[in-house]
């Protein structure tokens, strides 16, 4: 089983990555592009074949390592 | 009209961030995890309301700015 989890900013958090990008979109000619934020995507292969399981495994992942609870949201999917 | 677009690693492209986390976890005692491969993430908002046009803006900002194409690939989903 696989995990696609993504790691994004909580509103209100500052993001000068976003903030580049938009501006080089700008640069770049492309027009109508409003905020952009940038996150994390991580893919994670899991060994569990339980559900229930990898979901309680990938929460502690999230919670424990991979994002920033203070300023970070995470969100995950299971993919067979 | 908001895009989110994801950009990950072409197979066969080593990625240390990837192999760092994996390693991290093993330390942190979660066991079961097989391979860990880290992208980008990114959300932007988008003034276009249609979605033909807003695709192709789209596909434009990923092969001229997001996404590295030689070693990355990216795939994005419209979220109204």
């Amino acid at each position: 089983m696989k995990a696609h989890i993504k790691i994004t900013l909580k509103n209100g958090v500052l993001d000068p990555q976003g903030k580049a990008i938009q501006g080089a979109l700008g640069h770049l000619g492309i027009s109508g592009v409003g905020d952009v934020r940038q996150g994390k995507f991580i893919e994670v292969e899991l060994a569990e074949t339980d559900e229930a399981k990898a979901r309680a495994t990938v929460e502690k992942m999230c919670r424990e390592l991979l994002a920033n609870m203070v300023i970070e949201n995470y969100a995950f999917e299971l993919v067979r």
